[in-house]
């Protein structure tokens, strides 16, 4: 068993008014030395198996196709926890 | 400048009808191997000064108070791309 990480983020180039919107509220709220806020979604995926190049090319195609839109986001995808099997 | 990262997940306890909804999916899009899904928030936090101890407090107490609701999500910190200055 493994679990891979994939990270949506929207493109550098595409405005994020919930970030911008956190960055406007923090001065606001005490904190201060920020100087942009971006936010993203995090997946945490649990596979049967081990998380090997095949498992990861399966998550790259999931990413693509159903937990990113490749027209405004970019994704990464990373293995954590693995154990040897 | 540094960037920080603030990964906010539901608590394990919680359930993550999201991530469920997208865990059913996977067989009818033709995925299998996956048992579970959990979908979270990924903030990318840039700061004006370098990550040091009072920065990464500072964004501990943001995270708590702002970027997560601590009854029902966890979150975690941790610094990228930090470059010396």
């Amino acid at each position: 068993m493994a679990r891979a990480i994939v990270d949506v983020m929207l493109k550098p180039e595409i405005l994020d008014p919930q970030g911008q919107a956190i960055a406007r509220a923090l001065p606001r709220l005490g904190f201060s030395g920020v100087s942009a806020v971006r936010q993203g979604k995090r997946f945490e995926i649990e596979l049967d198996g081990p998380a090997d190049e095949a498992a990861l090319a399966d998550i790259r195609k999931m990413a693509e196709t159903l937990l990113a839109n490749p027209v405004i986001e970019d994704f990464t995808v990373r293995v954590e926890g693995e154990t040897a099997e």
